[in-house]
């Protein structure tokens, strides 16, 4: 089959139709109108099958996590999400499959009312590379590097969830049968913390969505915004099924580390809490106050007011070779 | 060895600083500010090895290729080439592979001041996918479907190169050993015509990259322009290569049917001819008028002004499996 025919028979069957898109799938480029006073992020993420999922995962939340994991970046930056290039390597052409995968990108795609303006289908091993485009007004980006000494560390949801469904899937930790579902669809279907990312973009010193690890990820905003953090473990949002299933220290732990949460790490400054939390408030979305910055240049960790070492090796990705 | 610290040291490591780019590699999004008055056109190519280019391709070149494939899409909308997404997927880390891919990519990126602006890097068979944006000033990108009944159609250099190289990677042919060089380098860097491109944007009414080959390429414009098209076989541009290694009929099918020339394809009204012929004499590329379009809606071809079959299956990619 030619890549063509698949293109048009499972991409180009889409509901959203954005007036800025002045020419969609068909043509050498897509053409895209922008407003002005607009600044555009653009974001790209790669999924491998076996690597980034595991090979028995369900196509249509193959396909929702291409999406989510992208407009989660979106999200970090406090833009809004609008367009997207999917490229898909398939090893063979299976309509079932690829219907159920469209399912799941257009599902997001509806939702948040953004248009898949262009791609590639080619033949080799299964991965898929999404890049999203959103817009936001200029200057008004949250960037890793706004972090002040003495903000507060905010998370949104729950973490550690899709580290516990890995850690089930390797046979390491036993579960209740009530949790494995729902551990496996935080870790197959995350959300991408898009409302939140644009409610906080007024008050966030900076932000950074979870994909690596609170640790990796905190480090990052640290070494970006050159401060230090303290994150008090004993205020870290645990899941039931997280705290049912491990250990504290094992809860804590691996919420330092896992990945795959795609929750929004953020930092405000004391001035901005009360406008943040209210805002927050009003889309609905939990969010866990878990430290502060400071100027230490380091990370630390503490429970009940004392320091505790760092037990966090950086999280690698899902990966069975 | 970390995604991060892949990313960092390879791909930040680019002259090209573009000033509308205000955040580039580095945190969740890039961040990119467009003029007024400007429209983005956005390009998505995946190239997979063993189905884009063979295993045994020098990985200067498969950056090269990666990027000029994708350019070649923003030339044929008539933009300008600016920003890159680059999404790897490599089975291992290789440095000296790796800083020879770099090179590939960075050298056409300073040739049209392109600017990487982020990506992704992930273990895996080896792919490689780049999202190319362009600008181009509102309303003036050309579109397949901009080409009227009686349009003469251009294409820029000499086509068919691309697929004898093919042909002699397959031992279907066998050359004289002075072209053996030279047609691999055809296959293995093409050129993007970007600013061939610019130049006919104010001329052309319609173009279109030739990827799939003429047939197969023509045929969209004609389909998406409602438009038939006659093809002047003794006009084809055919290099010297060409002529010296096949009998005539044997080259004008190739021809035909050969992808992977990145030539453009495009039509100029009768009153548009002597701007545009201008418009490319003045930046030194050759184009050669090789047939008309007409109210058929089929596509016919020509020697001699005597209608001949078109024996021209559509081109299959290079494929090793």
């Amino acid at each position: 089959m030619k890549e063509f025919e698949l293109i048009k028979h499972f991409f180009t069957d889409q509901i959203v139709k954005r007036k800025d898109v002045l020419k969609g799938i068909g043509d050498d480029c897509a053409i895209i109108n922008i407003p002005a006073q607009q600044n555009i992020v653009v974001t790209t993420d790669t999924l491998v099958s076996g690597v980034h999922f595991p090979h028995d995962t369900h196509p249509n939340a193959i396909g929702h996590k291409a999406i989510a994991v992208n407009l989660s970046d979106i999200a970090a930056m406090g833009a809004e999400p609008c367009w997207l290039s999917l490229a898909i390597t398939l090893p063979e052409v299976d309509k079932g499959w690829l219907q159920s995968f469209c399912d799941g990108v257009f599902e997001l795609c509806e939702y948040y009312n953004v248009e898949l303006i262009g791609g590639d289908t080619t033949q080799g091993p299964l991965s898929i590379t999404v890049t999203a485009q959103g817009m936001i007004p200029e200057g008004k980006s949250l960037l890793r590097s706004g972090a002040q000494s003495g903000d507060w560390i905010y998370v949104t949801g729950e973490i550690g969830d899709a580290a516990l469904a890995l850690k089930h899937f390797y046979n390491q930790v036993s579960l209740s049968q009530e949790y494995v579902k729902p551990l496996r669809e935080k870790l197959d279907r995350p959300k991408a913390r898009v409302l939140a990312g644009q409610a906080i973009r007024d008050y966030a010193s900076s932000a950074i969505d979870l994909s690596d690890g609170l640790v990796s990820d905190l480090n990052h905003i640290c070494q970006a915004s050159n401060v230090g953090a303290n994150i008090v473990l004993d205020q870290l949002p645990l899941s039931k099924m997280m705290l049912n299933s491990l250990t504290f220290d094992e809860a804590t732990s691996l919420a330092l580390v896992g990945g795959d949460d795609y929750e929004l790490l953020f930092t405000v400054s004391e001035d901005n809490k009360v406008g943040m939390e209210t805002a927050l408030a009003n889309i609905g979305t939990k969010i866990t106050c878990i430290g502060q910055t400071n100027k230490s240049k380091i990370l630390s960790t503490t429970i009940n007011n004392e320091v505790v070492p760092i037990q966090a090796k950086s999280f690698e990705h899902f990966n069975d070779k």
